[in-house]
């Protein structure tokens, strides 16, 4: 692995990372007031492309980081859902 | 531009434009009570090193993507620090 890949897995982790402590605060306090569901949404496919785009250029930490950033939205996109209608 | 370089440009443009209804809730609502502070700085830090990935590779989608993307990013952590304080 040279070292721009590392540099690729080092941001890879950073804003897959990014998501989680969002998704614990969101689980805990179930306040989704802030987020922007359009935001949600946009991400959810936004990522998804992104997925596609890393399998096509064989790029190991876009489809690493990706992988598990959709995880992350899919859960925020459904606390969203859930916790609005409250 | 090849077919793989228009999926990564669509899959930029959703998740560049994903944080722009954010960043405008944010800034209508000034409502930051559900937004994560650690999941903004980490995206910030995380951005900035696609963004650097995105020159090592000469990715034109990840440069394109992460320059907008840390412009909103800023926008909100400067939002969370003011809003907050209130």
């Amino acid at each position: 692995m040279n070292y721009t890949e590392i540099i690729g897995f080092i941001a890879a982790i950073l804003t897959t990372a990014a998501f989680l402590p969002q998704v614990y605060k969101t689980w805990k306090t179930k306040d989704v007031s802030s987020l922007s569901f359009p935001m949600l949404l946009l991400f959810f496919v936004g990522v998804l492309m992104w997925l596609i785009y890393g399998f096509l250029k064989h790029s190991t930490p876009i489809i690493f980081a990706n992988t598990i950033t959709i995880v992350s939205i899919f859960l925020l996109v459904s606390f969203k859902i859930r916790y609005n209608k409250k």
